[in-house]
């Protein structure tokens, strides 16, 4: 999704570049047994982007399942889109170690309580670009860093010093080795940020106060692209601190004992009586440093640094032994990289006492029965693929996922768009928690109250906010594009956002609502072209806007259509693929447009910044193509789902720093990689059905929550057998081209015999139908 | 205090420029009967200036004593320090009635919530300004407007609708008389602020929600002078809103119910079935909507608008009865209307169950023992007159008042320097909480913790922070120009507090704190030139930084004198006035210097824009010369002083809204006519003696709560006699020129025999001594 206002070119080059990357395999440790799945997560995927392209935009540090707390180190004193996570395995030194981070985003956010391990004397009161070394940054080698999940260690070369670290959901945990005989020292920023010349950033106050010698606390309030976060954080050292200096600013004050301002940093010297390991542990909290200490002692009662890195890998251990799969060694780096970066977010936002700051600023408290409450919702990408994937491995968590999002319609009076540290920022556009919430709904997911979920989803699709004029939506039939600009794009996503709403409301015996949303789920039709055959704007007099190029991209605004153009958006019909099928000229015409989308090279203008990834105008590295390969099925070519979603699998996912065809967008990216390489993808992420392209891997075993395993098979001879020649559900033969997450969540096996060439297997006409559950 | 950036010029035409006003006396209610002391009470006061003079910066709005609401009209959209109330009474329009007001500071700030009854098709999504009529404004006439304490009243006549206001501590009441037929509107504008071009000002976010057809809610986070305040509020309407609009930035939406967004107005349209005035009652909190909800429902329970303006004017009444006067009606307006201003503040910040929220952005919550929580702290003004003033008036509050100081100090490591809304915002120097807390401790005042008290002073005077870099003051005895600029003010101030927390420490015992704050008190010797006669500003080296020019004004940075010169700023020896008058060689000397310090005209460059007021270098107009004409009593010259504080009394407070000679600082200017015009004054506010300067009224009685009265009477023929010619305190003969606070709250009569000719009373050799406890 978004990387706003900085405009890069070429990005279609990535497929060659990624070639030329030197592979990351040999940067995971060695000495992690490979009996463990963790062993296969290689966290450096997706931390470089190579010549022009976009990487992942993930980071390598430690973090466990959901967790409130990233520990992860800065490449850049103040990242930008380009090195959203902080991390840029292109760059050459380190900043030091924050503790929040998001993995994947188009936008750089959190890096919240900066701490860097230094020694000798270090100016902490100038300016530190990337480009100079007059800050306290160190350069680094890949050669001598290594992370698995939960464990991140890097020798900073300029200070020889050995840095490792761990994590709980709310703490982090420093271990940092200094030479022998030299004065430990630790910097900590509080005015480390993203950029600060984008979306407003800065701080509006924040604090650094030493409550004894082996503790201190603070906080910062700061402004950003989440309009106010408030971290507190509570940090205990393992040797006592001897002496410090503050700074605000211009102003240095030495061995202080609290500073408050918005521009703070410190410097603390610790006793150097052994040379034993500075350990430091860090808990945070949105809501007081009060909380944020409890945090701490709550999960990390002593000094064991080893204990906690054991305990992070077990959790993840845990968490990835959800799917157990048989493929190749790459096969599963990628597939249990992409597995652990589906599952480090969304992120605990409730402190371990069922606290947290509400999105209206005003401190709320969940109890247990409650539950906890998770922000970082990347919805606009999560809702496809990433979220359909929860429900059928973390079907507890989803319902602490909606019920979170629930929260803030109480609050705001409707539902999240992209939720981050609580607070809206409305990027992207559509209201994506609807498909998440509809899909819970009806595959009977517990823990949430199914009728004050409707009452939400009602609530956000008839009440007017930002991208989201209902008023315009129900006078005209479609977002008139001089009135609500990305119309196009904004009519046919919440043209499924309401087929979503007319499902739950059927569902629920409310048939009025239920003909109003499925009235509603049509508009798209209203800005059907026929004879362009593409979505195409109107105007409020509902005359189309000429002049039309398929061809040409719009971004955020200002243009009909979103990251992506009419091209890559044509296809967004997810709740009526047979309808849009019969209104191009049925199976033919349809087949032979997909076969032109998939190779057509023409291009108008400039790109996209997130269009990338590109197969003709499919664009992998964006959310908006991610259905399109697996439509073939609609009509009757499934042999060339199989041969694109292969491709896909083969061509636009490696274990390289550039692992991914562009954003992973909170674990979108790799959620498409987890299922489309188990065999299938939820064209439609709401109606429980899942369409099969191609199983990319010898084997893969979903480890249900009831205790069953839905298990699939892929009998190939050669990794050219990417087509399904028969198959077979629970022994029986199987010839649709979809099984439903009843299917799944019934256990079973399902079981494809593969070639090299394409068969007819799926091709006789068939139907889809809009609705699995 | 504090102008900051735009500069005025030619401040001391002040007086002159009185005499041209048109005085307000018409103004005030008639059908108020005058035997109500709250009828002498005149809200007009101070709120505008003439030519190019400063105001008092006051607003004529509605307020309860200390309360969290001032319900007061706005003549701008975006006021600027120049009208830092919202109100200029030279202007001709009126932008609504915003619930939040600072009374005298030069800065604006505050403004929040504000509503404004309209008719007709006004637009609200345009940019308005004070000179166009685009926007909503109405023109008003004074002819048609009325205030008195807890009301205000105005004919909006672009409308022809009649607003009316009151207030309780925690909520404003709204009375709009709509012409007959008009279908009622009103306009909410949660955008209203200071100049949005004036520190950083700006709405992170913000709510506007209508929960039913006579309720809405919301909030607003706004950064600006106070690093960020949280302002919910709570409205219910007498009428049912039967239409709406809301607008955020440049989308209106129509009959929505809710809107999140940071530049947000909206329009209500309410039922007119018949033609009752439309009631208004709105509870704020710093906390949550549900505890404005809260506040609203304790303080206002029914629709009685009249019934609040009683309640208002009655907890007024007593407020005021407080101190019973004698003297002209002139003078009793004045005085009462003085009184009145320096008891709108401090404000209270608690909700009515004890919550608010902390200077770290926590949520506080106070048991009723441990009384209320009160910010707005202006204590580089209001120490020196306003709080002993408090001593007397209001012994329950200061103790509150120091409790609120000290969970400041809890959170944010010192005491306030100037506190808003909660938060720190570091206007001028010094660190002023420290006289106010131990002249109550020193007073024997109840209701705090002393010892703890003692720890916050300490430590605040010990751990260096903007503007009080004790490091360097330690280690150089002085602030010197280049590490710390306003090094003089500075160091004459932080001298004057350590003399405070001196005293405080040998009342506890504490001796070794004792001599080492005794030593840093005399510090201010260290910048006195016997040369020049004036403590000038050294550098690092110890060398005096050259040329000098005592005439030349620094303002809040880069000089080293504060908003004043060194004429201004070398009587700032409060704890030390004995040695002041030694230094400059004995009591001649020192007499001659304060007759030239009264006469001397000449001016070198621009003057500061908070000088005004002048009587040679003698700015009444800003607190530095505050004390200055009480020091003639510590050289044997008491006429003098008689003459000077008459001087100022008659000519440099009058009742036009031109009343004050600058900016009114929270109160402080009232409280310096308050006790003056009483006849004496807190040279040393933490000392409890107060100086007797002349006696302007016929007769002052302070009600002390213990149920004692301190009666004050001069006997005089006529208006010259200005001058003491003997006293007598309780029958005996008086001739020191002080009495103590033990004296005041003893009980008593203190009685003067007045004349027009200076005479010998206290003019004997005598000092007045450094401590009255």
């Amino acid at each position: 999704m978004t990387l706003p206002m900085i405009k890069t070119y070429m990005k279609y080059l990535l497929i060659l570049a990624t070639l030329l990357m030197v592979p990351l395999g040999a940067l995971y440790s060695q000495d992690h047994t490979k009996s463990k799945l963790t062993s296969y997560v290689n966290p450096f995927i997706g931390t470089g982007a190579v010549a022009a392209s976009l990487s992942g935009n993930n980071y390598p540090g430690a973090t466990v399942p959901f967790g409130m707390i990233q520990l992860s180190p800065d490449t850049r004193n103040a990242p930008d889109w380009a090195q959203a996570s902080g991390y840029d395995y292109n760059d050459k030194s380190i900043f030091g170690f924050s503790h929040t981070h998001l993995s994947g985003t188009g936008v750089a956010e959190f890096f919240d309580v900066l701490l860097m391990p230094v020694t000798g004397d270090i100016a902490i009161n100038k300016d530190v670009t990337s480009d100079s070394m007059e800050g306290w940054q160190s350069a680094f080698s890949h050669d001598n860093e290594k992370a698995h999940p939960g464990y991140y260690q890097v020798n900073l070369s300029r200070y020889n010093i050995n840095a490792e670290l761990t994590a709980t959901t709310h703490a982090g945990f420093h271990r940092y080795t200094f030479p022998k005989n030299q004065q430990p020292r630790v910097v900590l920023d509080l005015n480390h940020s993203l950029n600060k010349n984008s979306w407003s950033t800065r701080i509006i106050n924040s604090q650094i106060k030493i409550i004894d010698q082996y503790t201190i606390e603070g906080y910062r309030l700061i402004t950003g692209w989440a309009k106010l976060r408030k971290v507190y954080f509570y940090a205990k050292f393992s040797k006592p601190i001897v002496g410090n200096k503050m700074v605000d600013g211009n102003t240095t004050y030495s061995n202080n004992w609290v500073v408050n301002g918005s521009d703070l940093r410190a410097i603390l010297d610790f006793e150097n009586k052994n040379n034993s390991p500075l350990l430091i542990k860090v808990g945070l909290s949105s809501v007081s440093s009060q909380n944020a200490k409890l945090n701490l002692d709550t999960e990390i009662r002593d000094w064991n640094f080893n204990k906690v890195v054991a305990d992070a890998d077990n959790v993840w251990e845990k968490e990835l032994s959800k799917i157990k799969i048989e493929g190749t060694d790459l096969q599963k780096e990628i597939f249990y990289t992409s597995l652990y970066h589906v599952s480090v977010q969304p992120n605990t936002m409730s402190d371990v006492n069922g606290e947290y700051t509400d999105i209206d600023y005003t401190k709320r408290s969940l109890s247990e029965k409650e539950g906890k409450q998770y922000s970082t919702f990347s919805l606009w990408d999560t809702y496809r693929a990433a979220h359909p994937l929860y429900t059928l491995l973390q079907p507890e968590r989803t319902s602490d996922f909606i019920n979170s999002m629930l929260r803030q319609y109480d609050a705001y009076g409707y539902l999240p768009i992209w939720q981050l540290w609580g607070q809206e920022n409305y990027c992207m556009i559509g209201n994506h928690s609807i498909p998440v919430i509809v899909d819970a709904a009806l595959k009977g997911l517990k823990g949430f109250d199914v009728e004050r979920a409707y009452e939400a989803i009602k609530t956000s699709s008839m009440t007017p906010h930002l991208n989201s004029p209902f008023d315009v939506w129900e006078k005209y039939g479609y977002m008139p594009e001089n009135l609500q600009s990305q119309s196009v794009s904004i009519t046919l996503e919440i043209a499924y956002d309401d087929w979503c709403v007319a499902q739950l409301a059927k569902k629920l015996g409310k048939e009025e609502d239920y003909n109003h949303f499925t009235k509603r789920s049509l508009f798209y039709k209203n800005l059907y072209n026929s004879q362009s055959g593409f979505f195409q704007s109107k105007n409020d007099k509902g005359n189309w806007i000429e002049p039309f190029d398929p061809f040409k991209y719009g971004s955020n605004g200002g243009y009909p259509f979103t990251e992506g153009n009419a091209w890559q958006y044509f296809w967004y019909v997810p709740h009526d693929v047979n309808t849009l099928v019969k209104m191009v000229g049925g199976d033919k015409a349809f087949t032979k447009k997909l076969d032109d989308f998939f190779t057509l090279e023409h291009q108008s203008g400039e790109l996209n910044d997130n269009a990338s990834g590109f197969i003709g105008q499919y664009a992998h590295g964006n959310e908006p193509s991610h259905h399109v390969a697996y439509l073939y099925n609609y009509a009757g070519q499934p042999w060339k789902t199989q041969y694109y979603v292969s491709k896909i699998l083969t061509e636009l996912y490696n274990n390289t720093s550039a692992g991914y065809a562009g954003n992973d967008d909170c674990g979108e990216m790799s959620a498409w990689y987890v299922l489309s390489s188990i065999g299938f993808y939820p064209v439609n992420p709401a109606n429980g059905i899942f369409v099969i392209g191609t199983p990319h891997l010898e084997s893969a075993s979903i480890e249900l929550l009831s205790g069953k395993t839905f298990k699939i098979l892929a009998q190939k001879q050669s990794p050219k057998d990417i087509y399904i020649q028969s198959a077979s559900l629970n022994g029986k033969k199987y010839d649709q081209t979809y099984i439903t997450y009843n299917d799944i969540v019934n256990g079973g096996t399902l079981e494809f015999k593969m070639g090299s060439k394409p068969s007819k297997w799926g091709s006789k006409p068939q139907n889809i139908p809009p609705d699995g559950i």
